[in-house]
């Protein structure tokens, strides 16, 4: 089965995220001033192939922690799809 | 009214994504081998105030247009949540 894997790696909430800041700050100067609490993270699209959605969700979340979120810093969180 | 918004900001499909192709190798060297077309964009979420959807919806689309896509290069998508 192919599934598509949709990816959110956020800043965590605890901590000072300079690039949302920084995008809040030009947001402001083009006069969306009603606009707050701006964060910037990635998002990442995965195809994959596995027998299952379990194995697929395994899979991704494994990759997650390995590699694309640095526990330290981000959370993350996603969505399967199947193709 | 409050709105959340969920943007996603992903280069076009047309262009090559060398961070994508980046992590699709290391996915590989972890063993990750039925992984295949990685792309890596950017995940931005934004609080705003609006009187209602429509205008939330007209504020996020101008957002991205004038500052958060790049649209030579990138295309958005998004998601407005009431909060």
């Amino acid at each position: 089965m192919n599934f598509r894997a949709e990816i959110d790696v956020m800043p965590l909430k605890e901590l000072l995220d300079p690039q949302g800041k920084a995008v809040e700050h030009s947001l402001d100067k083009l006069n969306f001033n009603d606009v707050k609490d701006v964060r910037v993270g990635k998002h990442i699209t995965i195809k994959l192939a596995a027998a299952n959605k379990d194995e697929a969700h395994a899979q991704v979340e494994s990759a997650c922690k390995k590699l694309l979120a640095n526990p330290i810093m981000e959370g993350f969180k996603f969505e399967l799809v199947q193709e």
